[in-house]
């Protein structure tokens, strides 16, 4: 009997057909970025806790997965073997991990951009693409172990930034069959003014913006009876009033009008759509911010934003920056999965214990190969007509068979499979 | 001042250049295996860590980093926030962490093997590339995170599996501009017949084993005294007489004899070398074992062999199976960076603030990408001259300079940087 055997919870294995599937998108997508001029890189898996625990992260700094200290490291925090020791949880807890799994891709950048600036260009067009780590309650759609494709420009404050990033993503998308996907499109100043003008302080923002982050959850409503919970009946009124108006104009506004023009001067119309009440979860976004749809997913398939801010942290002066990231799980949903271009041929060693045999056939698979085939060799099964019929349905094209006796590759046409 | 950052100690970042050159050899490796009709799979990058620790992985067992648990099963072992708690060392460390990073691509194949074993072809023909950590003592060479490049063949008893292993990746080898690898071979049933020569009991075998595998390390006296002195004078007299008629004949036993007739069908004599005092560390070896070597590499850039017991210990039944790993750190190292084969071009913005320069750069750039260029957007800088000078130091060959005006594309061909 098998024993009970699976990946861990939350954790995905990939079968050839579902990874080459992953692979061809990831391709496409790095593929189109790289074109528009992005360099690709790559940071370790892990990153020091603390650094992964500095509050960059927002919420997903919780659900870092941490890893304990080694050696003597780890036994300096519990003390000499055999010896009981005493410590309160959270210390013991803290102590005890030196390193995390990255959850996302945006704090090793700003850490790789800070240790690396040297040896990069004074504006970074930063592309990467790998899997990030989420110790979340695992749903439907929802892993632990997920991948991000992201580029980011640092260095530049103009907004060539997020019209290269927006371009080069919807460039991106169409590349692996999204060409539907939009964008919206909101500018973290202007949420900034609104929320001036709804009469919520300055302090309150943070709060307020979580609450409207709920329109499509509790929509008007809720927001409304939301804000005037925290805040009163006057911010609730106003707040009242400006939902209203949403419904009516939503033309971009000028803070937006150069992204909108050179946007649709490249995708034409409708492509994206400013939505003022889209506010992102990040604490540090500066300017515009986006969220990437689709008409096939319920939820955003991507998104990002400015973050000036930020990269300044690590690197000790300021520096503008810019990021995008297509959430490519989602992505991976949407298309349909395709067979491998290269065409598959089977070649039956029907005697693996016959030198000539074996050389015939590793001679007509290295010709099949180079004429652009995917080879496989097996040996002749006890039924061949079941291999036969199983191989075409896994997309196998042709097969040969070579026999006992050594033979001439002339005599060894590859044949279509009937 | 920029903080001190950096990776973690042992963990790298890869520059544009290194990553790209990177990229380029394990597609190079990937595709040619690909071609010999092995299939591509993924698995987490954790793994449970009674898995990982259950005897499978040897020597790298010790050196998993230990991911700790989370929420209420991490409560559960700290006991309630704010009550000290008392607890023997070896015990809390243990139960404190339930999962593990992979330090290999076998142990997580045999457990994937046996959780997907319905949807997998009875022969079942892997290839998985992917990074693997170690928490080694970092030194020059050696990382704590590093890409392994495997294929195996499970379900498949004859030396076929091992000629299309070793067929295959001298292949591989050759795609990647090493063509000069060889191959060492030699039979864990030789291994033991020749050790029952030397007076060596069964139970001891795998204790002669580590010594004999030190040979190059101690050379024949060192061997000869450590035998000496762990099964007394009859064995060490016995080697001494073994290694000498070492240098006489290294030419291929009979249990060898299909595999290097095959191999040299295809590459020629010399590329398999048999080599009676190949040991292999892994205790999980029970037939044919390859490690490979380069002129331009001290140590080996490669090794596996075939360990039919191994699978069958998740599965419940025995399955065969052999398996060989590229290293690709070593091939890397070996190989020279060669510039990206797509041409380089550089558009340069003369005013980003206005739409009609945006929108005619955009256009040009999707243009140029067309015909097969990587487009980079860049503002127009204060010293054109050293912007110029740079980028064609970083292989750019070809530029166009956007004005403040739109322009017909017929205007803007893209000229070559001079």
């Amino acid at each position: 009997m098998a024993k009970d055997v699976h990946p861990p919870r939350g954790m995905r294995d990939f079968l050839p057909q579902e990874k080459s599937h992953r692979d061809q998108i990831l391709t496409q997508i790095r593929e189109t970025y790289l074109s528009h001029g992005f360099q690709e890189i790559e940071t370790p898996a892990l990153e020091d806790l603390a650094r992964l625990t500095s509050g960059q992260g927002g919420d997903n700094e919780k659900l870092a997965f941490r890893v304990m200290k080694r050696g003597a490291e780890l036994e300096a925090v519990l003390g000499a073997d055999g010896q009981p020791f005493v410590l309160g949880q959270s210390t013991l807890s803290d102590g005890l991990a030196d390193l995390g799994l990255r959850y996302d891709l945006t704090v090793p950048l700003t850490r790789y951009y800070a240790t690396n600036r040297a040896k990069l260009p004074p504006v970074f067009k930063a592309l990467q693409t790998g899997p990030v780590w989420r110790a979340e309650r695992p749903q439907k759609g929802r892993y632990r172990q997920f991948v991000q494709c992201d580029i980011d420009i640092i260095g530049e404050a103009s907004e060539l930034a997020e019209i290269e990033l927006l371009n080069a993503s919807l460039d991106a998308l169409s590349a692996i069959g999204l060409a539907d996907a939009t964008i919206r499109v909101n500018h973290r100043v202007l949420l900034a003014n609104l929320l001036d003008g709804l009469g919520i302080a300055e302090a309150d923002r943070g709060q307020a913006m979580i609450i409207i982050d709920k329109l499509d959850k509790i929509f008007a409503e809720g927001v409304v009876a939301e804000l005037g919970e925290k805040f009163g009946a006057k911010v609730s009124e106003a707040a009242a009033g400006w939902l209203q108006t949403l419904q009516a104009d939503k033309s971009a506004p000028a803070e937006l009008a150069n992204i909108f023009a050179a946007i649709e001067s490249r995708h034409g119309a409708g492509k994206l759509r400013f939505d003022p009440t889209l506010v992102r979860g990040m604490g540090y976004y500066t300017g515009p911010i986006f969220e990437i749809e689709h008409p096939g997913s319920g939820s955003s398939i991507g998104g990002g934003g400015r973050y000036d801010g930020m990269v300044g942290r690590w690197l000790g002066q300021d520096a503008p920056a810019v990021g995008i990231s297509i959430g490519f799980e989602r992505a991976v949903d949407l298309v349909p999965a395709e067979e491998a271009a290269d065409p598959k041929a089977l070649v039956l060693v029907l005697n693996s214990d016959s030198a000539g045999c074996v050389a015939t056939a590793l001679a007509l698979q290295a010709e099949a190969i180079a004429s652009g085939y995917r080879v496989r060799l097996e040996q002749r099964p006890k039924k061949l007509g079941n291999l036969l019929e199983v191989m075409q349905q896994q997309g196998f094209g042709a097969w040969a068979a070579v026999g006992e006796e050594p033979m001439s590759l002339a005599d060894l046409d590859i044949k279509p499979l009937s």
